[in-house]
């Protein structure tokens, strides 16, 4: 059995490292553990005090009431080791150690990991870390990092060499209308690694991608071998730093991560079937689109706007990035022209101006265009909440009748909540973008209801382009 | 003299195409100049009504009580050289033309915007438009966009084919730290362009960026000598979406735009010494850096984190975009490591990982760092706001002594405004990530204190590159 099932999911907990200083990093962590709501008992171990943070403490591993599922260590590097001792006697077989100080930091710190590997291995004892900053389990409310996860729980299962990204990063997905299922900050890989993470991924339901942060590879055909069959039922994207000089040194002083050159990796992650973000805001932007849509059939996509600039910048990008915008026949144009101003066009993108008609722009041009067996996907731009026509009748007064406000907020949201539902009727990919993001609040009931917008257009022409990645990956495999 | 002096700075409006129905686009329009204060008489022109939103409304331009300076239209295409002709008796000699339906929609558009140049021409008559959204200028409230601008004025002049840029991207711009001084929705630029938009923003005090979004360049070698001796005093950034067949298709029915090649055009903008955004993020994000930063010096970066996940993505970056990170001499690790603690690395990236120490990272390293000749900027990522202390103090409960929240608020903005300070003291280019953005109290006040701040670390060296790419334009020129 996969040993991240028993580590995310455990019946208890010992916590080493925390204390009654909040100045601790343990101690935060605790503090935050206790409060996600964790079920099971926490058995905090303090040689002192008798309560850590309220809860009854014990004086050490053997004087622990029950055997513990998981042991979770802040504690200094060098007793690391003992501690894993004692645990492995007591009858603990699984571990998350967060203490730092080990491979990443040289020649003694690789006696001591090698020292806790040879401890852990005696007793059967498989872990992540050490130099991690733990787990994130959101349906069982297993949080070891020191960052309230407080965004609701999201479709995106992450490993990562970096643990900023697994627990700093919430509000950022947040803001992009994602989050987190669970994530695994590997740390230095002594015992449980990405391949291991990948595996287990595959088997959680609430998971529907995955997403990796990698700064090294340490076991490559494992990884290709693993990944490839993972790839076909889960869409895996990863971001990968350790290609250059510069990320190879930050990454070796970081988890004595084993980097390689970037086009080394990006054989190994295209051999993995794994999409390949350039940078951070792909990663998570990938993840969105991946966990929503459908895989993109082709690459022929019709672009719908009511807005000039957005519509020409999304087809700029998608000539770019290779996929294609071809121009609409005659007979869609006619289609397309019925429900149009004087002022609109409709060769691709199709553009429908300043244009009072709402049907046009959230059913009838949509339908047509994703009806149409030569297009492959729909990119939009030019969705407002009710917010403007709420500021304008502020603005308005007594100058003439308004509809009440209540009016205003039903109106806009649910034309967005049916556009989201007409939206993925059609088994294509439709993807959007909007300036205005989450805050607006058509924007938002899209994203809630599946359909992904991005702050600019380009960033959703990319995301489409992952898509289309992801189909020809399960094609070949 | 330029005429969008004079178009930018009226002392009054006449207003034609606003009703007493808010469904139009220029009721919307006038409304939101009117609200937007601006101070000089706005005279809306009429055929029936006595008051149009309020104001005093005129049956014709012959029997307005004055000559107005500028001339707003939002008619419909057939009658607006009429209104023009009608201005040009009057005596106005400036016009903005919000109506499209010309050149960008075929042959008799084409027709049509003949005429009204041709008349235009007649009386001496400089107008912005056709088929735009019109103007913004913060200095005085002239606002003739439907779109409330609230957020504060900022160091942006936008010249722009896309209407749509100039006004759906206030709250994106808010959202990043910035905002525009002015700008100008140029359309068909059938009397001024971009050329002239460029030329005029150089005089304007307030604005210390000049951003173009271009679907194509008019006056190629007008534009190339202006930008070149504007680009020596004020940084010139610019996306350009005509460079594709899918690109160039929706560029000519948005603004019958002529584009030409990506290649063509890069070496135009080369030429030109106008950076190339290679997409919306990297238009805004570069008008961010360049308006607040000093030009990068050179290309030699030193990377400060307290984690290393994003060092690692920073250093990664930089090399990938050709900025260096030189590991750090004996000499300056040495007096690096006196601030860290014991899982600290010093190598370049910098990172303090987990600290209490809080003038390390705000003050000890960056001196260190910016004092340093050998390098020419500075990037980071970690800083928090108090936000955090003040979740935690929330969960402690009773269970331990905490500072009062006042305490806490003004320990974390003390701290991030006197970083601020010290990292503008060195005349060095410095920029930061953070994956919580402005919401974090303390990000807010770094950025607005003049430190650029972006929501991932590669968007962060992107923007450092931009600034070294100014240094080597200004260094040309």
């Amino acid at each position: 059995m996969n040993p991240l099932k028993e580590i995310m999911n455990p019946r208890s907990i010992a916590f080493l490292g925390a204390s009654n200083n909040l100045l601790k990093m343990g101690t935060m962590q605790l503090l935050n553990l206790v409060n996600a709501g964790f079920q099971g008992p926490i058995y905090p171990i303090h040689p002192e005090q008798k309560t850590v943070l309220g809860l009854k403490a014990y004086p050490s591993v053997e004087s622990l009431p029950e055997v513990p599922e998981l042991l979770a260590i802040v504690l200094p590097t060098k007793i690391v080791p003992d501690f894993i001792e004692a645990a492995g006697k007591k009858g603990t077989r699984r571990a998350v150690i967060i203490s730092g100080g080990f491979s990443e930091v040289g020649e003694e710190g690789k006696g001591l990991q090698a020292k806790l590997k040879e401890t852990a291995e005696r007793y059967g004892i498989r872990f992540v870390g050490p130099n991690c900053i733990g787990l994130l389990n959101t349906e069982n409310n297993l949080n070891t990092t020191p960052f309230a996860y407080e965004i609701g729980a999201g479709p995106i299962g992450l490993a990562s060499h970096s643990g900023t990204y697994c627990c700093h990063t919430y509000s950022y997905l947040a803001n992009l209308g994602t989050g987190f299922a669970e994530s695994v900050s590997l740390g230095n890989e002594a015992s449980i690694d990405v391949v291991d993470a990948v595996e287990y991924f595959l088997d959680r339901p609430k998971i529907k991608v995955i997403a990796l942060y990698l700064e090294g590879i340490r076991r490559v055909p494992e990884f290709i071998q693993t990944a490839r069959r993972v790839a076909r039922e889960k869409p895996i994207i990863a971001l990968y730093v350790g290609g250059t000089e510069a990320g190879a040194r930050a990454a070796s002083t970081h988890t004595a991560a084993i980097s390689g050159p970037a086009s080394l990796f990006r054989g190994i992650l295209r051999q993995a079937g794994v999409i390949q973000a350039r940078n951070t805001e792909e990663l998570f932007d990938g993840a969105l689109a991946l966990s929503t849509q459908p895989p993109g059939r082709g690459k022929r996509m019709a672009i719908m706007t009511n807005s000039g600039g957005p519509g020409a910048a999304m087809a700029n990008a998608c000539s770019l990035t290779g996929l294609q915008v071809p121009e609409f026949s005659p007979e869609t144009q006619a289609r397309l022209r019925k429900h149009l101003p004087q002022t609109g066009t409709c060769r691709n993108p199709v553009d429908v101006t300043f244009s009072v008609n709402m049907d046009a722009f959230y059913v009838h041009l949509p339908t047509i265009l994703l009806e149409n067996p030569e297009y492959d996907g729909l990119l939009f731009y030019g969705v407002f909440g009710p917010e403007y026509l709420l500021e304008q009748k502020k603005k308005i007064g007594n100058l003439m009748e308004m509809p009440t406000d209540d009016m205003l907020w039903h109106l806009g949201l649910d034309n967005a909540r049916q556009f989201a539902g007409l939206l993925r009727g059609f088994g294509k990919p439709v993807i959007g973008a909007s300036f205005n993001g989450l805050k607006d609040m058509a924007i938002k009931a899209l994203v809630e209801n599946g359909v992904p917008i991005y702050p600019t257009p380009e960033r959703a022409v990319r995301a489409m382009e992952m898509l289309v990645e992801y189909a020809q990956i399960k094609q070949r495999a």
